[in-house]
């Protein structure tokens, strides 16, 4: 797909969820796939998927399918699964200890290289290898490293100034724990949001709904 | 707002950011707010604003604006958070950990009551003062205590079984962690998914199409 191509972001947001789908028939030895039978197994109509990726160039042929391995390839080079970027995690409390731990960042397109947090407490303690250090060495460890990515664990009081510092530094793109509203303050920069919170509440609100 | 009217899916998306920016203007003292105001904050405009509140019954005021207690309490109202649903954690590695340590529960409608995991080594630690208990207590802990609300955050290959377990123990709600599609094989559930890897996989897309 040529970059900057401009496809729905609804299309967009589904992409991830054919990758896992793919994945896991890849690991199962599937090697082709109907847009009959990949509906089935995700819950959207065929002609739903494959009007979703021909919006990437069709990779499906008549009478065969899709080819499972092709496609997985093709929609994780789109998605920049294999990119390595460079990435810092801020604040190490619960959250952010189970995202660095939890997380496999490099089969995601990220190369986690570095944790921070304002507690002298963590540094030195280590998760996945990676040492826990203090926060005020993130300026000279982004000066020598170079990271284009953060992964912000810190509560929404704090994120500001760390935001702009980073940015300072050359970070491109926020994985975004905490509420801070980084979109709005910098749109030139990628974030996505994961507000854990807003997610309690919409599911209390389904409940409500049953 | 009577149950079950209809409001689209996308009005309810927002009404927990919301019910966020609301709480901190209260916390703040602010009493009243117009929807101008509120679109500067939001990054909404005025009048996606004015008419997403109206589908709850219109609680502005021409000239006065939104009392802020008043619309905070309201939507907190249609989002349930004063609920306090019975609820236990299934899955206590560093994610579960963090979920149960890391939100507030009760301030979204929930009473976390319970934490379960299948392995033994854990039994007994306390995350906020809630034991973990193995897996096999799983069963008679929900005959004693009938929670309706069930958090996942276990391995997608061991979910199935569970849920299916949970479902005819009761539960009602599903906050799941896991990436197996509980909605597609239990539509009378609610089911509020957390894909975490889809959500870097997005980040790694936006930043490839900055």
């Amino acid at each position: 797909m040529a970059k900057n191509t401009v496809v729905s972001t609804s299309v967009i947001k589904r992409l991830p969820r054919y990758y896992r789908f793919l994945g896991e028939l890849k690991q199962n030895g599937i090697v082709r796939i109907s847009s009959g039978e990949l509906s089935k197994k995700m819950g959207f109509t065929a002609s739903q998927i494959r009007q979703d990726l021909n919006c990437f160039g069709g990779f499906g042929q008549q009478g065969y399918g899709y080819n499972v391995e092709q496609l997985y390839s093709e929609i994780g080079k789109i998605l920049g699964v294999n990119n390595n970027r460079k990435t810092i995690l801020i604040g190490a409390g619960n959250l952010g200890k189970a995202i660095a731990s939890h997380m496999s960042f490099e089969q995601r397109g990220f190369n986690l290289i570095g944790i921070f947090d304002k507690n002298e407490a963590l540094a030195g303690q280590l998760i996945k290898n990676i040492p826990i250090r203090h926060i005020d060495g993130m300026y000279n460890f982004c000066k020598d490293n170079s990271p284009s990515v953060a992964v912000l664990c810190i509560p929404s009081d704090s994120a500001k100034e760390i935001i702009d510092e980073l940015i300072a530094l050359g970070i491109k793109g926020f994985w975004n724990f905490c509420h801070y509203a980084i979109a709005a303050n910098h749109p030139d920069v990628a974030v996505e949001n994961v507000h854990l919170s807003d997610s309690l509440m919409m599911l209390s609100y389904r409940i409500n709904n049953l």
